[in-house]
């Protein structure tokens, strides 16, 4: 670490240089700042710090969901720095989507001092504990107290001498400390979103050369993984002839070869993977939907059922996006399941019986101590099914219209190797399970609250942490929503978006009861005429455009080439053909 | 009122159909709707009765500013409706500008049913209560409950019975009917925003054709205002030779033209006015910065300030925009300060003495029992101050540049007669307040928070309830964190836009310390070269430019003029020079 000292300016505020040092001291070098004023200690204390990379941005919503995608890719702590006021509530769709999905983003806000709250000053808000339902830590620092604050604050009189003020003073440090090193330590260690409230009186401004201040700085020793005797499980595993490995939201590289080898030969096994699961082999089961909608249109007999219900379900990784497999594992409920790793146990299927918290790598290696494997027809089972779906997915291919459908399928086929790829909620994610993804892209999609508020952002942020270069994938709903993405002086000129724009929420066209609601087209599918080329031309994007399965194939064979900036390409599908398109799929697959 | 029977459709869940029903009886009729599938229900319910004036917004951050404003403008409830969730989170910023701006702003939020919270499912979070911070009350409805429902809910076998399903959905129902009428009379009566969560279980979409239930609707009854004895208050009003009286946020023709009159015409009273007071007297002192600034500069002895420091300060209405009357006060704090009417007093200045919760009318109808004034040189003081500052200002305009300062002068003496003016945070309603408004101008601005993120949604929705024509004033960084403001298919032809665009947050450039940050550029002022031109193409604004003061007076001469479409002007001002501008104007007057 090179620290420039000579050109070093610190804040005069000593909580200011507090959080700095504590951030410095754990590692946390990512700073993005939105302007204000009453932030300005920490601003000015992290951007002349060159240990820091600080970034600007200035719609708080959208600079919190570029600091959670930083975070995601990092796998470690990314800090949103805010003012005071209304500003921190628009962190709050990105402090949500961190706590469901488990990212360590450092929510930091300044704010006014407690005697200037509540008396009708301008940006001043309840800020201490505002993210109370989805948040890991609050940390509410006190503020500093030196003569002028000690006066205002209303400490007594006695306590005014140079070294009661001192005391106060220290005591207020040692407290800040404690929070501090609290709070930065869950985030480091549990991977949630964490708040830090930080209450500066004025001057703002003043700068010191050297610091003032020298934090205590603790790691809290991380809690030692208590050995987990998993001798009853490997009986049942052993025994049962029917296991499914369901995998949700993982990092790519997360589980070892030789585990997924096994899973993959076992033939009592099968292992559903998601698009975000990240994991890939030929005898893995990926596109769930196509998978499960065959089962749910045409199992006649209950003899069929017992073949393919689950006796073990296993899950690891974080949310399901499949809605197929969640109702048919609500129906034929597994008598087990166990979920693996991680922070946290959803009961998703309202049948979990255990979190078992060792990795997963740990986990399958015990239960594959010996090296053999049961007989059973299980994976067989499931095999015809797919093989019957992949081939019907050809046919259907050739035979419908350009649609959602068709251009997901030809996007998919010709995103090059080893690109990162950022998903929008929720039509894409939804096409985008239905294909088979090149195993070796890295997927990524805001699956904690499935909102559409801040992909673009994310994506963006995401983009700027990886070394791949980034292709997002949006609806139009979804893209105009976070427009504001792309007011972000960080754009690497090999980001690249694609817009499916069918003029609206076309997800909402699939849904049962439409045809009840003369209001559809208002209040649920939102349509509307708006195309991206505008928000290109304001933001410096080359824009290119698509109508057809030619010219979609045209635009993508130079899509990908290297270009000086950002390109977004905008396929326009017919708005009332793709809800047919997709359910037929459904049917035709069947 | 017409209703159209026979084309009517109620949601068949009947807690939507309660909702629905205590919004018609207690005459809240606008609704504003975001996309999603899990408010359905009441979007079927809402849209298709047309009792109801249903509006579509995609961006739930827009959509919840938007009904604000038009709930600003009706002094009556207004309805935002959204999907389960990060879309709630959206609206956050509006409703703590809502709660601190007294505004009854009524959240309305679909939830999934209880059992599918906490377990992984998609867009769902902790939304009970999740606005705790700053909101007057949170109702978390329950959900209904049938034979399907009961058995998920884990109501006991034995309450499966016909009759004891209907007994539980009884308790129900009369649970929601309490939590509506409690909440909604709370907005009624309070103007404060609440919050009412409804978990509805699928299906979503089922309609019928006649109401199932019939909920039970009651007022509460309004608290008698208790009498209060002013006797005290009266012999210090009418004893104190020197008296301000100090306006906030209020509504125009809400203060009777007889009480305005006594106090322009009392010599012992000065009263001070913002621009977002919307009252007018030749008497009254309304550029309240341009007066105050030459005292803080110029006054020179203890004794001048005892001529100028109020015995009594009197406050009515909401926030106070200046900063300098705050400081001026807080050093030279009155013996008694009043705050009259409304809901909340903020002890602004530390000294509040008394909040008196009877009407501004009736206040100063007691005040002035008997119609004799005290002698005193109070006003003439402050008069003397104001006319030299009017005639300095005259000539400041004369000598500088095209600035902000000077687009801002040209901009109000151009505002027709009876528009209403729309102002964004903050530099623009600084700048405002420097200059004499048009008195049949009605001023708004959201100063509850203070923020930045929703004055065009605001503007938006508030010419949508007003008969006036509107006329909204923003800077550059404002304008571009609400673009989404502008994707609304309900904007009227004449609505008016004029964005002061200087490159960045200017109004840093006037805040202390900036000089020391070699940050400030990037991380403060947050420079950039974006133009709203292209904004205009994309949402159907007429788009006009000005960058000098010829070209803006031309501009101005047919920009109020009737049009077809919306018009967006863009002033560019010269960010160097415009703090300068600023800080010297007041060098200048003092």
């Amino acid at each position: 670490m090179v620290v420039f000292l000579n050109y070093m300016k610190y804040s005069a505020i000593p909580t200011a240089q507090s959080i700095v040092q504590h951030c410095q001291a754990k590692n946390i070098s990512n700073i993005v700042i939105s302007p204000g004023s009453r932030n300005a200690p920490l601003t000015i204390a992290f951007a002349e710090n060159p240990y820091f990379t600080c970034y600007s941005i200035v719609d708080e919503r959208c600079s919190a969901f570029f600091a959670l995608g930083m975070a995601q890719q990092l796998q470690k702590p990314v800090v949103v720095l805010c003012t005071s006021g209304s500003a921190l509530l628009n962190y709050y769709p990105a402090v949500a989507e961190a706590y469901f999905s488990n990212i360590p983003l450092i929510v930091i806000s300044a704010d006014r001092p407690i005697y200037k709250l509540g008396i009708g000053d301008g940006q001043t808000i309840n800020q201490r504990n505002v993210f109370e339902n989805h948040i890991r830590y609050s940390a509410n620092l006190k503020q500093d107290v030196n003569h002028a604050t000690a006066k205002v604050l209303q400490y007594k009189p006695e306590w005014l001498s140079d070294r009661a003020v001192n005391d106060v003073q220290q005591e207020v440090q040692n407290y800040n400390d404690g929070q501090l090193n609290l709070a930065l330590e869950i985030a480091l260690t549990s991977n949630t979103p964490i708040h830090i409230n930080a209450p500066f009186e004025e001057p703002l401004y003043e700068t010191i050369s050297v610091p003032s201040i020298s934090p205590q700085i603790s790691a809290i020793p991380a809690d030692i993984d208590s050995v987990i005797d998993l001798e009853q499980h490997r009986n049942i595993w052993k025994t049962s002839v029917r296991k499914m490995v369901l995998v949700g939201v993982n990092t790519s590289n997360a589980i070892k070869d030789m585990v997924l080898e096994k899973l993959a030969n076992d033939p009592s096994v099968i292992v559903l993977t998601e698009t975000t699961s990240n994991i890939h082999h030929p005898n893995f089961f990926n596109s769930i939907d196509s998978l499960v909608a065959p089962i749910e249109m045409h199992v006649d007999t209950e003899l069929e059922f017992e073949k393919l219900k689950p006796e073990v379900l296993i899950t690891f990784g974080g949310l399901i996006v499949s809605k197929k497999v969640k109702a048919f594992l609500r129906n034929y409920t597994p008598k087990h399941h166990w979920h693996i790793g991680g922070q946290f146990a959803n009961d998703t299927f309202f049948c979990l019986e255990e979190h078992i918290k060792i990795s997963v790598n740990d986990f399958f290696s015990e239960m594959y101590l010996d090296d053999t494997n049961l007989k059973s027809e299980y994976f067989s089972h499931w095999n015809k099914i797919k093989e019957k779906y992949e081939l019907k997915r050809n046919d259907y291919l050739e035979e419908i219209p350009f649609s959602d459908f068709l251009a997901f399928n030809h996007i998919l086929a010709a995103v090059p190797d080893d690109y990162m790829l950022q998903l929008a909620n929720s039509s894409t994610i939804r096409y985008t399970q239905l294909f088979n993804v090149n195993p070796t892209l890295k997927v990524f999609c805001n699956r904690g609250t499935s909102g559409i508020d801040g992909s673009t952002s994310t994506a963006i942020g995401a983009s700027l942490a990886s070394s791949s270069p980034t292709l997002f994938i949006t609806g139009d709903l979804s893209f105009f929503y976070d427009s504001n993405a792309l007011w972000n002086s960080y754009l690497k000129p090999n980001f690249r978006i694609i817009v499916v724009n069918n003029n609206g929420g076309g997800i909402f066209r699939i849904l049962p009861g439409k045809e009840n609601s003369n209001v559809f087209e208002t209040y649920f599918e939102t349509r509307h005429t708006l195309s991206s080329e505008h928000l290109c031309a304001m933001y410096g994007f080359n824009y290119l455009r698509a109508n057809s399965s030619q010219e979609l194939e045209e635009e993508l064979s130079t899509f990908f080439d290297e270009t000086d900036r950002p390109q977004l390409l905008e396929i326009t599908t017919p708005t009332l053909k793709n809800d047919k398109i997709l359910i037929d799929y459904f049917r035709f697959i069947s």
